[in-house]
């Protein structure tokens, strides 16, 4: 059995170690920026793809250029493992290109490699509805990875980018999952087996990834947790605990899904959720109320989840790899050493 | 006095020196790729952008992609100094992708940083006719390094890409001596001092690049040398000669202009010929006969370079900095370590 630490060990876990969070959505600034330098945060993969086609992407890494330039002293990009730990060594926050949707490559699979050179080092295959490789989870019917989503996925594996199935659709995830000849991840997702949400996960599907030697990141996006709205840091270790009953305690991590800084209701997160971002609507997100659990409502809180952790009855070894190392030990199996 | 070497020597200077070639615009292929390795050439800068825009741009930098994943047995992508010896240890050819054109950014300075990191780190500012920066050398009238062009060379010396002046008008080739905080080059050409063709260097300009800190590559040419299509390559080494008295031992090296496997006359060329790729023909290159010079007519024959040197009388450390460490000297200074 493993010994539950203190508080105080606990802060120390956090501040001294890595934390890394597969999952930001922000309305990016340097506000944000220095939020998660103080918040202590080592790595997060930020999001610059949604619906975007290619050109409008390459225009959103432009800006991530920008932003790197004007803020060299908060943040860095990352593109492999030890350039996370180099920006904990240099006290900034790394930063690792994402994209939530494949819509970027448009029909062209030698794009992907464009991307990857780029630093888009996660992709998530589709984003709620069908595209190219797949189904969303949102679309009616799920008739799986498609002839081009192979393609797409061997490539993926091939260059070394991660491959997300946080926002796929049953059927297409399964069939990933049993395809890639690297392991996938859901970066930001909640259990199916607490909240009987469609975008939520099921236990054979967290399972089956798991023992595919794959990744899940636990989202904060308390409309999908079981008490909703009213959900708390304590409700969210609840839910890390039950995942990782399923996916072992070396299978799990942080995807917040923080999408700070974004009016809600408010263009951004409507425009997210129209399909194409502009078509019919696809969930209400956009237009309701989304809280984030009370201790853990913003960024400026990431600190109080080793709090919470130590209060679980959670041991040292735990806390550090739920907090960050996992996602590393991960990515250095699929991005290389 | 420095000592000429024998030809056994200078032929070893070749095989176990750096052989760097600043500019390769070659129908390139395996073929070209083996013919490389079997002459012996350490680097090479090919074109991968002459009238190209964004788009059409990316297209060939994927194809580089697959050439590089297919024949990764001759050739690696070189991003660094520290690539292209790192190839030699590893007896492949080092590739740089470079333009000849800033046709490739349209008119957005953000692309700049995109191509760098996808690995061009050689860009000449125009080439042959006016684009948003400035002339190239066929324009009627040269009104200069345009206000645009000024931040595109800003945004090149910032990212340490070098900018290549071989194509540019004479005035804004001039403007831009004086204003690049970082030295330009001239890739690929040869002295007006020699043969008054308007695609010829200046003697003051050669000066005034060298007097900067740039380098000058020597291009083969041949109807741009004194005796055409009849020259030879002891004419070329001549050429070479003349340069180094303008720019001095250290300030010169090859840049080939190797078009090998293109059909002359051929589409492909023609395209070359025409303003933006399909407007008014710009010189008869296209269609007319273009030799090298006897003697190096062909990338097999590179290995005759030092004998022609060493016939001229030529020092080991000329042969060595003129074949390769010229332009890794100056590269380091671009590019940095």
């Amino acid at each position: 059995m493993s010994t539950p630490v203190s508080v105080g060990r606990a802060s120390a876990i956090y501040r001294e170690g890595i934390v890394f969070d597969a999952l930001n959505i922000c309305n990016f600034s340097r506000e944000i920026f220095q939020e998660w330098r103080d918040a202590g945060v080592t790595g997060v993969s930020v999001t610059c793809a949604v619906w975007e086609n290619f050109r409008d992407t390459i225009q959103n890494i432009v800006q991530w250029g920008r932003w790197f330039d004007e803020n060299a002293d908060l943040i860095v990009q990352a593109r492999s493992v030890a350039d996370i730990r180099a920006a904990k060594a240099s006290d900034r926050t790394a930063v690792v290109l994402s994209w939530q949707n494949t819509s970027s490559i448009e029909d062209q699979l030698g794009y992907v490699r464009i991307f990857r050179d780029l630093g888009v080092k996660i992709m998530q295959l589709t984003y709620n509805t069908q595209n190219y490789s797949g189904a969303g989870y949102i679309e009616a019917t799920d008739s799986g990875l498609t002839g081009f989503g192979r393609e797409v996925v061997d490539e993926m594996a091939r260059l070394g980018i991660v491959c997300d199935l946080s926002h796929v659709g049953v059927q297409t995830a399964r069939d990933v999952i049993a395809y890639s000849k690297v392991p996938p991840a859901f970066t930001h997702i909640l259990p199916y087996g607490l909240k009987a949400h469609p975008r939520n996960k099921r236990d054979e599907d967290v399972r089956a990834l798991a023992d595919a030697g794959g990744m899940v990141g636990v989202s904060l996006f308390a409309p999908s947790m079981a008490r909703g709205n009213e959900s708390t840091i304590d409700d969210y270790i609840q839910a890390v605990d039950y995942l990782i009953n399923l996916a072992g305690e070396d299978g799990v991590g942080l995807g917040t899904d923080w999408s700070q800084g974004h009016p809600r209701p408010g263009t951004f997160l409507q425009w997210c959720n129209l399909d194409k971002g502009y078509a019919r609507q696809l969930t209400p997100f956009g237009t309701t109320e989304v809280k984030k659990p009370a201790g853990i409502a913003r960024i400026s809180q990431m600190p109080n989840l080793p709090l919470a952790m130590a209060r679980a009855g959670w041991s040292e070894a735990k806390i550090e790899k739920m907090l960050g190392e996992n996602w590393l030990r991960y990515l250095t199996r699929v991005w290389g050493a």
